[in-house]
């Protein structure tokens, strides 16, 4: 059987439908008008591409975003006084720093200073505490793009073998507990792994994300086996993700593409974690 | 060759000592009374037995304990205002509350509760989002106590395959991230795993914590690896942990024993996570 590929594009477009309905119903019965606020520091071409693809997508949605762009010297202690200004701005519902930042910004503190009630990339450490703790409430985006999409094809984690090739902050740790929440086996490779096929070939998610374009081939993979492609790099031959396509072909049952599978999916997430933060904050109203 | 017991007791006893030294010199230069608040609430046998022994380790290295037992009607909100008491109170640096709690009380009510600069266990979502990131200052003391353990075998685990059974929020989930925290390679099943033997026969490092007395066999293990056994279930036969001690001798290179291993080290690195906090109170004075 070939390999289904899945549509990225098409769950990111269903999950923006369904969050355009619950913004608009805050608009309407809260009269809250739902304000991002996006700091970038410096430039940083995929970087600004990402943003550029955010911010649309919040147009597409109802959600306003305010821009805030720093040149790449601006002072630490400057960032962090405009992310304390935006915790206290009530019109500012959610704050997304665009990431990486320059080498002498301190991303931690920025992490940390951010409300963790306005941590739209539910990297505050509050947050990702309770993500380990089960209790899921603004998740960082990759990860969770990777269990709506697995959530879209029914696929039901528990028991099921899930191999994760990343141990980063924003992809494999989050992505590793959440997989545990849902009562998955866990196996999580990294770069210091001397073979990862034993780990891939049992999985039956295999979950790369280490931006070397064509690492998982059909040597790698079990067959039947869904892969949710992470990886990203730009090549001679154009954006390409972790799985050699061709190779895996007929073995694999499912593959997220790259372009067009997680990414678009990843975006689509940042706006579930703003409802989340306008459903809470009209709740505690 | 005969598998090596690691001896818990005496790893303890050397944790305890270093901590004498440095709750000695809080007294002496800052003239800080160091003092745990526990808290029980209702009575559970194994955990009585429990908090018994933590009490006893603070005198040991000089911690004085502040006894606080609730019945086990008390209402939540009375446990979560003597919190908050706590919180405010200076003459306290370290809460504790014993697992488990009656059903009608919330736990993770009770943890988000805590101060995380007063959480010695470790479990405040604050404390465990910066465990998540690395960032490890108040940490779980199951998890803690197998990473001492392993620093005192010293065991490097990078690109180590570490095998833990079990995805708690007290011990897998922590004790996960903390592996891949040190670039181990790591994989976690769970009851929910069809069959462990694949896993564990991999593992260069094993940690079961499972509760079920002898699981662990001859026929599951990798020949020359470290068993870390954090499993403990009381049986006809007196106390047992997770491994079958006399069918992994000779395959196993080193082995924790129950009672005598990941016990005491338990109790100890509640007391490295007391003086991280008197540490960090005396650094921002």
């Amino acid at each position: 059987m070939p390999t289904l590929i899945i549509n990225g594009k098409e769950i990111a477009h269903s999950i923006k439908k369904q969050m355009t309905t619950r913004i608009n119903y805050f608009k309407t019965n809260h009269h809250i008008n739902p304000n991002v606020a996006t700091i970038k520091i410096g430039q940083d071409p995929s970087s600004d591409l990402y943003l550029k693809l955010r911010n649309k997508a919040c147009k597409e949605v109802g959600i306003t975003t305010t821009e805030i762009d720093f040149e790449a010297s601006i002072s630490q202690e400057e960032v962090v006084q405009t992310l304390i200004d935006l915790n206290h701005n009530n019109a500012i519902h959610g704050i997304l720093i665009q990431y990486p930042v320059p080498q002498h910004i301190h991303q931690f503190q920025l992490m940390n200073t951010i409300s963790p009630q306005k941590d739209i990339e539910g990297l505050h450490p509050h947050n990702l505490g309770q993500t380990l703790l089960g209790n899921e409430y603004l998740v960082p985006c990759t990860p969770l793009a990777v269990i709506k999409i697995l959530e879209h094809e029914a696929i039901d984690l528990t028991g099921k073998n899930v191999t994760i090739i990343n141990h980063s902050n924003v992809v494999g740790k989050p992505l590793a507990v959440m997989c545990l929440n849902r009562n998955a086996t866990v196996n999580v490779c990294n770069i210091f792994t001397k073979d990862i096929t034993p780990f891939t070939k049992k999985a039956d998610v295999l979950i790369p994300a280490t931006g070397i374009p064509g690492l998982i081939t059909k040597n790698h993979i079990k067959k039947n086996s869904i892969i949710i492609d992470v990886g990203i790099a730009a090549t001679k031959d154009g954006i390409k993700g972790d799985v050699n396509r061709t190779s895996v072909d007929n073995i694999a049952a499912k593959l997220t593409p790259v372009p067009g599978g997680v990414g678009p999916v990843t975006i689509a997430s940042s706006i579930i974690n703003m409802v989340q933060i306008l459903e809470h904050n009209t709740k505690n109203q």
